[in-house]
């Protein structure tokens, strides 16, 4: 199958520095972040209110893509699961889904909380989290 | 910043061949579908099981990265709004998600449901839908 190419339109600016750090969640202790656009995809963010619910898609850069299987929550009293059974960061295409709310918006920068995701993680798409 | 690359781990198999007949989300009467899984990651689908909630991720080939702003639904009474902002399949990286349930798995087929993605469309990542 072919490869396809995929272009960061930003970048995560956080608090977190390290992976051991980071919550597994969002909805387990992150801290509040930004999201620096590319100055190329900025109208892309026209009409994003504070308030509004995103989903995040970022690039898990730190993970590992050759890993297939886990122990869920590095947990080796549970038995190995596949990683499309889990949220494990590391699987062949290492994307991360992060639903979160817009806290402010300044230019370019989206303020946004909670995002587990830690500084200098690539974002890859920002989505409205609601299906209409 | 850096490119990087997006291996498809499998394929969408399903009765709707043109985006003109798909429905715009999965819960606006999207058929079930299978999704083939790779050879060399059929590894990662141990324990999912008929009945599980996961996140399809796909990369909507027929969409186009070069659109910004986009009428919501291609409603030209609304006003253009930014693609980051909406849940249209243009955008710079075409990811699209899908929320499905396991209908059936056999070897490395799994049958999901409902999925409104149009046939042959590559499959990047599959997530359980829940975080723990």
């Amino acid at each position: 199958m072919t490869v396809t190419t995929l272009k960061p339109i930003g970048v995560v600016r956080s608090p977190l520095t390290s992976v051991d750090d980071a919550p597994r969640q969002g909805d387990e202790g992150a801290p509040d972040a930004s999201i620096d656009l590319e100055p190329s995809v900025s109208d892309a963010l026209q009409g994003i209110d504070v308030g509004d619910e995103l989903v995040v898609v970022t690039w898990v850069h730190e993970a590992r893509r050759d890993v297939l299987q886990v122990h869920p929550r590095d947990d080796e009293s549970r038995p190995l699961a596949g990683v499309f059974a889990t949220r494990s960061s590391d699987r062949p295409n290492p994307l991360g889904l992060h639903r979160v709310t817009v806290l402010g918006i300044a230019g370019r920068e989206l303020r946004v909380g909670p995002l587990e995701a830690i500084d200098g993680t690539p974002v890859v798409d920002i989505k409205s989290a609601l299906s209409s």
